[in-house]
């Protein structure tokens, strides 16, 4: 089952019939998020707060997900993300992963996103002030 | 045995002592390496010059693994990252996953890295040019 939640988390995430109240739905009260801007949110009130943030500054997204490996209570999930931010950058195919911890009722009791926010939030140095990560 | 590879990868990857052809042994012939930076690496000759490139741009580094997660021929490792690049900046707890997945050789055939490189290559916008996406 946990699968099949974490499937439909993203198609709520990407819906634009579906709320911030459906997402929570799919938590635990006491569940942690821990997001690589944010830090670690506690607690499902924190949990509202962060993705109503998020609903501010994405004014559009999709996720394509691609993979998801299940190992006991835990679910990781692999995809790409497209989308656009309400500071106007525009970007597609971005990598991420969200790992999903599940209690007994299949709620999500942690999760953990991991995603390349550079691509999303700044320009990166240009090849002359350091030695390039692209290896060319 | 996948999870020992996988742990010995990051052993290799702190070690003073070891270098790129260590890292390499790990990996199969034919292997894939798809990072957010690079896009997608086809190789052992790719992935060399790709390692060699990430040992120029990264001065130190240590990985702080905190958990792995197997599914079938698919190892998901969880931790973070600290460590200092080429060009002066150091970073701590930066949270990454790496995803390997092994042939019966106990090889790795592909590895998918996940990890905010925005905590390493480049600046944050302010909160003054969009809205803030720790949301307070």
């Amino acid at each position: 089952m946990s699968v099949e939640t974490a499937k439909r988390y993203f198609e709520l995430m990407d819906s634009s019939d579906a709320g911030t109240e459906d997402v929570l739905e799919l938590y635990a009260e006491d569940a942690v998020v821990k997001s690589p801007r944010k830090g670690v949110i506690e607690g499902k009130d924190e949990i509202r707060q962060f993705y109503e943030a998020n609903s501010e500054f994405f004014v559009g997204g999709e996720h394509v997900m691609q993979q998801f490996h299940e190992d006991g209570d835990t679910v990781v999930c692999e995809g790409l993300l497209d989308g656009e931010t309400a500071a106007g950058r525009e970007f597609e195919g971005i990598a991420l992963t969200d790992i999903m911890t599940f209690d007994s009722d299949d709620k999500i009791t942690e999760f953990r996103a991991y995603l390349d926010y550079s691509a999303i939030l700044s320009e990166l140095p240009s090849d002359d002030e350091v030695p390039s990560f692209h290896g060319n």
